[in-house]
C-alpha cells in the first residue's frame, strides 16, 4: 500500500535516493574504555561513513577486507542499505587496530595496528559506482584519494578527510587532491598543520584556498566549525552524560554530514550548517555504544529528535 | 531635549538604571604575547568586569588599591560611569601581576604576584552601595565573599566567580558562599575540580544542587555553556583573526553577562541566554587589544552589532 505523502509524518526522515559513495578502511577494532572493553568489532572509518550514511541515502563502500571478513559483516552493511559490489575480498588478514582510551577519552592511545590486506589497497571502482554523483575520500594515500576522484566525473560533490601522517608525509600528493574536492574534513591540529598557521580563521583561509571551497574543522567535544562562502558557523557538540567509546565519531560525523548533502541534493548555505548538525547528530549517537551498535538501531525519529535538540541547545533570541 | 522614544534607533543599546555592584581586585599588570607587551598597566578581575558592564548599567566597585594608583586610573573608571566610592585607596602598593601567554594563548604563565595591599583587603560597603540589587562577587577569599553578599540583603542576582586555589584550599567556605549565590562562573577545569566529576553535564547537575540555580562554564576559545532551569545553551567564542591579550577575557565575559541581567532586569531563561551572547561579545572585543583598551573605546552600536554576527555564526534551519 502506498502512503499518501500528508500521512508521512516527517518527510525529512525519508531516505534520498542519489547514492553516495565512500571509500576507507574497513577494519576490525579492539577497543578499551573507562566504560568497558570490546575484542575484534567490526570498525573502520568507511563502516562508520557508511552506517551514518545510511539513515540518508544509499551507500556504495569501496574497501578491503582479508579471509576473516565473514558473511555476517557484509550483511550487517547490506542490512541497512550499503552496497558491498566495492567491498573486495582478498587473502590473508583484515586491516586490526586496536587501542584505549583514558581520562576524558579525547584522544585514543594506539596499542597495536595491523595494516594487513590494506597495505596493498588497490582500490577498483565497480561499473555500477560510476556514475555517482557524491563522494566521500575517506583517510588513505592522498595518491589512491585522487586516483578514486578522477574516475569519478559525475560527482558533483566530492569530500575528503585526511591525518598528520599525510599532511607531513606527502604534502605534495595531497594538495593535488585537495586541489579537486569540495570539500575538506579534519580536526584542529590538521588544519593548523596543514595551513601552517595557528588562528583558525586564517588557516581556513589558507586551506579553502588549496582547493576545497568548503571546510570542516571538528573539534570532538568542543563541537565544529564549517567555514564556506557564507562565512562561518560554529556548532557545539552534543552533550552527554556518557561517551561509552570516541571511536568512529569523526567518520559518523562525515556521514551523517555528507549523506544530509547527497539527500538534499544542494549544497546552499543554509544546507551546508544543516548538514554539519546531521553529523553532529550522528557523531553523538555513535559514541553512545561501543563500535557500531548505536548507528545500526537507530530510528529516523530518533535522528530528528536530537537535530532539535541541537536547535534548543543553541538557540538564542535576536 | 528629549529624544522621543520611537526615534532611538537601538532601544536594546541603552545604559540601565539599577547599578550593578562588584567586588574584586584592581591591579597593575605586566603582559607579554607573541604580538607585544605592555608594562604595569591597569587591571584586575574588578577592573575589566567594571569596563566591560558599563556599557549595560552603573556600576559601584569595591576593591582595594595602594598610594601607586593615581588620580588618572580613579578617572578612566568614573568616566565610563564606574562609581569608585568603594574603592579604597591605602599605604602600599598596589596588587601587581605579571604574565606570559605562549603558543595558542589558551593559559597565562604567571612570572610574579605581588599581592602587595590586596594580601590584608577588608572590604568596606559604602552606605550608598547597600541597596544594589545586583552584586557579583569576583574571585577573591570565599570568606569575604560571603560577607559581602550578607551585607547586601536587598540583592536580587548575585553571582560568583571562584578558582582552583579556593576550591582546594577553602572547600567548605565555598560551599558556604555557593549556597547564597544564583550564578556561578567558572572554567572546565574548575567546574571537574568542584564536582569531582569529569563529565560536564553531571558535573553541572552536582554543582547546581550547591546553591546557584544558573552555572555558566567558560571554555576559552571554546565558547561556553549555561546550566540553567530550561537546560543546557551552549554558545561558541568569536572567532576572531588575532587575539592580542587574552587577559580579563573572563572578567570581561562576567561583567557583560551581568550587566545584560541587571539592565534586563529579569533572568528568564531567554535573558540569561542573551546574557551569555552579551558576555561574549564583550570578552571578544576585550583580547583584541592589550589591557583595557578596547573596552574604554567600544560604542553601544559596536556591542549590538557583534550579538547579530553571534546569531549568524550559530545560526542554522529547523
Amino acid at each position: 500500500m502506498r502512503i499518501p505523502k500528508s500521512k508521512i509524518k516527517n518527510p525529512k526522515s525519508k531516505i534520498g535516493k542519489a547514492p553516495l559513495l565512500v571509500i576507507g578502511s574497513v577494519a576490525f577494532d579492539s577497543i578499551k574504555t573507562p566504560h568497558g572493553k570490546a575484542e575484534k568489532i567490526l570498525g573502520g572509518s568507511a563502516t562508520y561513513f557508511s552506517l551514518a550514511a545510511s539513515w540518508f541515502v544509499p551507500v556504495q563502500v569501496v574497501a578491503v577486507v582479508g579471509e576473516d571478513f565473514g558473511e555476517e559483516h557484509r550483511r550487517l552493511l547490506q542490512d541497512r542499505g550499503v552496497d558491498t559490489a566495492g567491498l573486495e575480498r582478498v587473502p590473508g588478514k583484515t586491516f586490526y587496530w586496536s587501542g584505549e582510551y583514558v581520562g576524558d577519552m579525547n584522544e585514543a592511545r594506539t596499542l597495536e595496528t595491523q595494516l594487513n590486506v590494506f597495505e596493498k589497497f588497490s582500490p577498483t571502482i565497480p561499473a555500477s559506482y560510476l556514475a555517482s554523483e557524491f563522494v566521500f575520500l575517506g583517510n588513505i594515500d592522498p595518491v589512491l584519494q585522487l586516483h578514486v576522484r578522477r574516475q569519478l566525473p559525475k560527482a558533483r560533490l566530492a569530500g575528503l578527510d585526511s591525518m598528520n601522517y599525510w599532511i607531513k608525509g606527502k604534502p605534495e600528493d595531497l594538495k593535488r587532491a585537495l586541489a579537486e574536492v569540495d570539500v575538506l574534513l579534519v580536526n584542529e591540529t590538521e588544519a593548523r598543520m596543514l595551513s601552517g598557521l595557528s588562528n583558525l580563521k586564517k588557516a581556513a583561509e589558507v586551506i579553502r584556498k588549496m582547493g576545497p571551497r568548503t571546510l570542516v574543522i571538528k573539534r570532538g567535544e568542543h563541537g565544529v566549525m564549517l567555514f564556506a562562502k557564507d562565512g562561518i558557523f560554529s556548532a557545539p557538540a552534543f552533550p552527554l552524560d556518557e561517551v561509552h567509546d570516541p571511536t568512529g565519531a569523526g567518520d559518523s560525523f562525515a556521514g551523517g554530514f555528507m549523506g544530509h548533502l547527497a539527500r538534499a541534493g544542494d549544497f546552499s548555505p543554509s544546507q551546508l550548517r544543516r548538514a554539519v548538525i546531521y553529523g553532529s547528530v550522528m557523531a553523538s549517537y555513535a559514541v553512545e555504544e561501543f563500535g557500531v551498535a548505536r548507528l545500526l538501531r537507530l530510528t529516523p525519529k530518533e535522528i530528528e529528535a536530537r537535530y532539535d535538540e541541537f536547535k534548543k541547545l543553541t538557540h538564542f533570541d535576536a
